[in-house]
């Protein structure tokens, strides 16, 4: 499956306490033969939030749209349709959504930090 | 810099007798952290085309926008924007542009795959 469609992949809506209108994708990692990383879709309704938390990994991110917070120990940035973002490993982050689109951006991990 | 804005990132013509048409922007690889791979961006004009070509790295693609031709040992998928796509390593590759707007990808390999 060289090609996957947007559309075509599920979408999983994430359950915690720490998570607020969080829905995930899995467009590529190890089912799809990339064997270091796996590269997610994460998407924050308005008023949402992923979990303010660290990890020894870091974070690869594009914006695919929308717009949203990510702060990085404890420096917030506005982030945007196109923009990049590196968090290194150990950062303390969190993305929310606090505007009245959805924001879905790309995340991609070292596969130990997919689970 | 844990945010970078695309059009802050110099984007570089791509010189090479089999490239045509061809543009390239690094936003993420080892200058921002990242270790292990790098995250470039490759934008064909009209007309245009990347190499065919084949080595022992992987392709790991998201399309930003346009569409365009992604031809894999021989197999044609067009794809455009929000798809993905993986390219195996030593899989026979090419992307083209037959159509009338630019066709830009992301496109992530291991570090040696950038040079």
């Amino acid at each position: 499956m060289p090609v996957r469609k947007y559309y075509d992949i599920e979408e999983k809506v994430i359950n915690a306490s720490d998570v607020v209108g969080v829905t995930k994708k899995i467009p590529i990692g190890k089912n799809e033969g990339w064997d270091g990383y796996t590269l997610r879709v994460f998407k924050i309704a308005p008023g949402g939030n992923t979990p303010k938390h660290k990890h020894d990994w870091e974070h690869v991110n594009y914006i695919i749209s929308g717009k949203g917070k990510l702060t990085i120990d404890g420096r917030e940035h506005e982030v945007s349709q196109k923009d990049f973002a590196f968090v290194p490993p150990n950062a303390l982050h969190q993305f929310q959504n606090p505007f009245d689109k959805d924001f879905e951006f790309i995340c991609i991990v070292p596969n130990r930090g997919e689970y």
